[in-house]
């Protein structure tokens, strides 16, 4: 039976992240740091053999220049790069843009996990009138009005986001095809549950650290033989608790 | 009458230009001079309001960067990128890789002449064997091997840029779409012949200034109403005395 190889990588850290802010649609860029974490991870794929016929990713610039700065690095930067808002971050809705530590101030600590650690509960919506909705950004022009969220539970970023990986993902596998995919952390968390078979309540604990590449090997039906994060354990425990420790009142 | 804008950009100074070698094919990266010369053409889009929906450009990294850099001072990372082989620069043969003083100096001045600016005649075929040869190059494993060429001449460029421009780059902007189209001195030759319908002999001696973007208003029917470069008339003469210059015996 043939075996794949799909690699996964969560962008950088963004200047929301450094600014410890609900970023979700918002079009933040890479930090310095995001840069470096984007280089370091197409150095390590390089010196690991990895190599690439395919590249899939969102629409935000976070997620594209991690790509572009990884594929630079593999010296892959003429591959077929696809795209795609199914990809994006979860969208926050009212807390978009707002800062993780006042909103846990003024909501609570408790509010905040619920919103961002549960799987079913939406945050607050927002009116299409709010500049913050995605419906007045020109890269959502084509897309019908009912499709573009006005806020998303993590249960709703996996039912947007995993047409993409049937539609567009697995035939370019199957296709014999490498996979690169660079995202953000709950739209990969929508992949990783549908692998891996995570259920609703455990995937809302499970943190995908930044930069740091994700490989999954599978079988011919796609299923997982193994994953595992290219980098040594310690540092990537050291990016998971970082990534859970985010959204906590200072 | 309907109109359309189409801007065309050679990319910036790559390590061969500055090195004064036949680059070709081969995937030379841009100068630190060329990425500034990328983003300040970004910079003057951007200031002159232009915006794109769709991005064309070859399977170069000079050409792929340039566009890169040009579309993250635009803040449009997110518009689909096209990546193609026909909008590869002249495949130089026997010379690429060679310094153009070197050449002049062996072969002489005159006969590189013919090289770089005859229409029809080709430099010295590539033999296969040849690693200089694009067929052992990953990036082209998919194509039928009597496409890959072995050596062109500008007519040879032209007849292989032209299909990609009916196919691909007209009913995208028949569709509506704002078009920019990344690539290099010869394969935009290729559509300023054809777009101006300019004589073969007359094409030689038309030189395209890098880093400059090449504004052209079409009508309905995609005949130029006018074109012009977005930089200043002395700017604009000063890249093309540059470019012409290149290949004189050192």
């Amino acid at each position: 039976m043939s075996s794949y190889t799909v690699v996964m990588i969560r962008h950088g850290e963004s200047t929301y992240n450094k600014e410890n802010r609900f970023c979700g649609w918002h079009d933040a860029d890479l930090s310095e740091k995001g840069v470096e974490e984007a280089k370091i991870a197409g150095k390590t794929l390089k010196e690991k053999g990895f190599k690439f016929d395919i590249a899939f990713t969102s629409v935000l610039k976070r997620a594209i220049k991690t790509l572009n700065l990884t594929l630079e690095e593999l010296d892959l930067d003429w591959i077929p790069v696809v795209k795609h808002w199914r990809l994006n971050e979860r969208m926050y809705g009212g807390l978009q843009d707002l800062n993780k530590s006042e909103t846990a101030t003024k909501h609570g600590e408790e509010q905040v996990k619920i919103w961002r650690r549960s799987y079913a509960i939406p945050p607050p919506s927002l009116e299409v009138s709010d500049p913050r909705w995605p419906g007045h950004d020109a890269r959502y022009a084509d897309l019908d009005k009912n499709v573009i969220p006005r806020a998303e539970c993590l249960k709703d970023t996996v039912e947007r986001a995993l047409p993409f990986w049937y539609d567009q993902i697995v035939p370019a596998i199957k296709n014999g095809k490498r996979v690169i995919i660079s995202a953000h952390g709950n739209s990969l968390r929508a992949m990783v549950k549908y692998l891996d078979d995570i259920s609703d309540d455990e995937i809302v604990g499970k943190n995908i650290p930044t930069g740091i590449p994700l490989v999954y090997e599978l079988n011919g039906d796609l299923k997982p033989i193994k994953s595992y994060y290219l980098a040594d354990e310690a540092a990537v425990k050291a990016a998971m608790d970082k990534v859970a420790s985010q959204g906590k009142a200072k």
